[in-house]
């Protein structure tokens, strides 16, 4: 898969980012497809074979360099959103804090549009997994159909499945980490315990500072430890070095990351 | 190596974390090894072979439960730290928003204490590696003997030279990501773009505006595009459900990160 | 004037605040002027004489409590805005963090649209004076019509003149404090100097931070001592007992205020 | 009183600022005090009389500049503290966003350290005035000697009383603005309401986002409107123009400000 390998040439499958001062697009290569822009069209199958870095031109001759597209640029142009999303910035810090990185297994619910599920997928490669519950097939749907277009489905389990009511079909001590993306958390909190291997690390990611609280005043009889309670910001800057300041609108809050440790 | 797997049990080699009310320790089980606590002796012969989760006890009774430390707090309390270092919050961002993942092949200049590269290589596991450079022997030694507290030295490549004087002795289009942590950032810039693929990301990590505004005027003639200047701050909460509030001091500032995209 | 004095009953010229659920004016009384409203029309004459704090009707009967805006509701909506305005938690800090108080003599420069002039005059009262400098007269123009709409255009005179060029025609050891909100203030610091008292406060509000590196450079040989470079952040929640989180987004970045003392 | 009029010289009872490179002082002068500091004595005598700005030697020669502190200096040096106070950068923003100024009157709940009272005094003066309400006497007789240091205290009236138990002693539609330090803050809306007029704002300081929460789940019953919550944020940057960046360390957390409307 394109994505994950990043071979010297482009070939049918990968997603390509052709860019110039006036034209921005990011596409799959599909042999005979063709895209319009404001500067001619631009036939897919000329993309084909060609080395990334090197240029090629529309039916009216304007040139596009070719290069590759990062994920998140993929993920934020071509996924469905119907749900809020966690963002990059949060779940950067998410995986890292809680020790997730290749081989493990990490159980998530819910999927959402799998924005989440697409970073652990990413991280858990290649021998590791994510298992997600989503109560809610519409969810599961979009989020499988949005983690297909990175080829990073075969990492994920997809079940549907009301964890507060059904519990969460897996053993005992099985899961590496878990991120808790619910309305109502606190009454996942003893399922997530057992589930969890002994020293791994539970999330809860909530948008409202009451939700922390409901989750702080049950951590402790459903076995957990160590709260820690994080809201990550991010600040961008104009990037011109003649007039170099903040930008002057950021966001100001996505959620609240809570952190668990199951001794 | 315990830090990659989890076993139910400990073995000898293992990083564990003995805790209780009163006592808090972070140690790598080794066979004849006792630790003096303020509750009395514990044996690490008694800990190997027992359940994560379970309990022992100090040679005065006091109970322990045995668990596993995340990696971030192995490094914050073994790792020996001469220089700055890049801190989780900024480690993550850097990590996430450039796409490194399992497999990859990322550079970085300089080695510092360790604390990037260790991120990195936990990422880019398990066939994936990292070269680092420094031009001072002393911070490699350093970072070598911090990394292997891990058993994460078998991913990392040190090599001992000044990328400024001597260049980078890596082939054309050959990295995934690159990072620099390093004080004249824009004067590696064209051996950066060089060594790294199409459509793969520089990461620049600097302390200073002024640095920033540096790289600001002359990434463009090394052939990059697409700056983004970004700070990460964090917040922490302080975790009572019945004083809920903001930390009262937190870090503002660590330093800048400028992403910059090789087309 | 309404805006200074809080009279029980509502007089012309007062500016007053008409809202119900669905309706929200900012209006001075006049006598025969009539507002339409989404709800019917309300008659200004109705409400003359009214005790703020009482209903009055429209022509339909809707119902709207009749009562003070404050005065940065007023500016918000009647202020004309030709250029950047200096924002309530800016202004704030300014007025505070440089002693400005009643019966000072306060210099500015230039009056831009007449938001911090309109500050500065509301605290300077009722003996004290703003003096502002603009060198175009079309902002001066606006200022002055801002300012006459709160009453307060008795408190500042305006200068119509270029102080880079031609200087500050006011004496040594003159004013109590001093704002520079200009392009280049530090090609003003030798005048700011000279007409300050001893042991007042030069604030200099400037929107890039490579403007804050210039006024460094050169502070000292004006005779200016102890600088001190802030950023004012004003983060907002939203409102709701059963939804409390911060707003999605905030302003991140206004201007750096740098106070510098005069000895 | 020397802090509010500002003399060419230096008279008895005035506060000055004596300062070298290696020395700092704040005193009221006094005649015949004597200051010692690293650098030799300093007879307050030889400072009457002077021009500020101008220099003074001690006893072993080494010359200071002789100017004026500003008030939160004085105030951060010289006032006992034996409460929690109210920063500059939130003081500052109350004050301006609740629309206080000159002449003024101004109701607070408690004294506390008299912080807040000392801005609040600065800013009605000369003909308004502030009540300040604590149950505790020591506070009071703390902000009162606090107070008088700058020579405030015929600004304000300080009663002691628990306005919770015993209400506030002051008739209906009396004050201008009104400020709860307090803990129980939504106890004392029905009084609050009462007591100010008609248009002007009740602004609550709490530490904690679940007092915020109390305080939302009761304003509107009390007659109340148009919350808002803000937190502001101060961030400082080294002034340093060869390494401009951002102190490391800031307050990320003093206090959550509500804005109630008495309409």
């Amino acid at each position: 898969m394109s994505i994950m390998e990043r071979c010297d040439t482009v070939r049918e499958g990968d997603w390509v980012l052709l860019f110039s001062d006036k034209v921005r697009i990011i596409a799959r290569v599909e042999r005979g497809k063709q895209i319009c822009t404001i500067r001619g069209i631009i036939r897919l199958d000329d993309v084909i074979g060609v080395r990334y870095g090197s240029k090629v031109r529309t039916s009216l001759g304007h040139e596009l360099t070719v290069t590759r597209p990062r994920i998140d640029e993929i993920m934020l142009e071509k996924y469905e959103r119907p749900t809020q999303v966690i963002y990059p910035k949060d779940a950067a810090y998410i995986i890292l804090r809680s020790g997730i990185g290749p081989g493990n297994i990490v159980v998530e619910s819910g999927c959402g549009s799998g924005f989440m599920t697409t970073f652990l997928a990413w991280y858990v490669r290649p021998n590791g997994k994510v298992i997600t519950y989503d109560a809610r097939r519409e969810f599961i749907e979009i989020a499988k159909k949005n983690i297909s277009l990175l080829g990073l489905d075969k990492y994920v389990e997809f079940r549907e499945r009301d964890i507060l009511r059904d519990g969460i079909d897996l053993p005992d001590n099985y899961a590496d980490a878990m991120i808790l993306d619910m309305g109502k958390p606190w009454e996942a909190l003893n399922e997530a315990y057992r589930v969890l291997k002994s020293g791994t690390t539970l999330v809860i990611y909530v948008p409202s500072i009451l939700q922390v609280e409901r989750v702080l005043r049950k951590y402790r009889s459903a076995g957990f430890e160590d709260p820690e309670i994080v809201e990550i910001l991010q600040r961008k800057w104009k990037p011109s070095p003649d007039e170099l300041r903040p930008d002057t609108w950021m966001i100001a809050h996505t959620g609240f990351l809570v952190f668990l440790r199951k001794p």
